[in-house]
């Protein structure tokens, strides 16, 4: 692979992240279907389109920084699916399908949250404060949902209070 | 598995970060033994002792749930790791091993976080608040960690700073 310089990680972290962004792309209309509350559905809808817009803001940084937009396959996000896509098959009603899908969604949003931090921080040290900026735009969508899937979390305890015996 | 109910999800849960965290732990001795900086070295030593106590505390939780304490493998937490191992082998000098490590640590903080902070809130919603409280050390100690990792990178930029054309 030959990643021996800061630049080589930075290139292997944004193709990793790219990667990742995609397989997400992929999992989120599965999401938005087994969705059981309206908020959640609604979240993950808008989360795709940001999806979206964050591979496109990738280019981008791809292009600033004179690297070839390519994905190379990461480990870290097919794990965090693969457990995810298991706890939503077992669930047995759709109160519990939604606690398991805001996990999964939460585990997720930090694994983004951790990497393009680390991109930012490293672009920056390489003097390429273009991929940076670019950048720390998703960074800041990716704490915002993060906060917003917290919320939900409790809008959905609230919820369940309010329907008491429903949970298994 | 079987993972019907709130009850079955946080068991899985347990179980998915005692494995991760058991992984972790055999895998600090190799980062305190490859890590350039002092500080560094003694940041991945203390965290050793960090996780050993959380593999304890964590022994005290599945206790106080009634949940034998087991591992289930994590993938997500395995694919973490490979990665971090795979950057590491690839740095070309110390300086850079020690981003690749600082990134990787980071990326395992993260995942801590989001996994801790689901077992407490779904520990709380079941009435287990003994669960939750023992945890919730751990939880601070993982942002604590993250932050600590955070202040090594800049120093680790004033360290190179200090010393130009050590950068490969």
């Amino acid at each position: 692979m030959g990643m021996k310089t800061l630049s080589d990680l930075l290139e292997h972290m944004m193709q990793d992240i790219y990667y990742a962004e995609k397989q997400i792309l992929k999992t989120l209309p599965k999401m938005v279907e087994q969705a059981d509350s309206a908020d959640l559905r609604s979240a993950f809808e808008q989360h795709k389109s940001e999806t979206e817009q964050q591979i496109a803001r990738l280019e981008r940084a791809f292009s600033a920084a004179g690297i070839p937009a390519k994905g190379v396959e990461c480990e870290a996000i097919e794990g965090i699916i693969e457990e995810s896509e298991e706890l939503m098959e077992e669930a047995a009603d759709g109160d519990v399908r939604d606690a398991a899908m805001i996990a999964a969604a939460q585990a997720v949003e930090h694994y983004e949250i951790t990497r393009y931090g680390t991109i930012i921080a490293w672009a920056k040290e390489l003097g390429k404060n273009e991929v940076a900026e670019i950048l720390q735009e998703t960074l800041d969508e990716e704490y915002a949902t993060d906060k917003k899937l917290t919320e939900l979390a409790e809008s959905r305890l609230n919820r369940q209070a309010e329907q008491p015996g429903t949970q298994a």
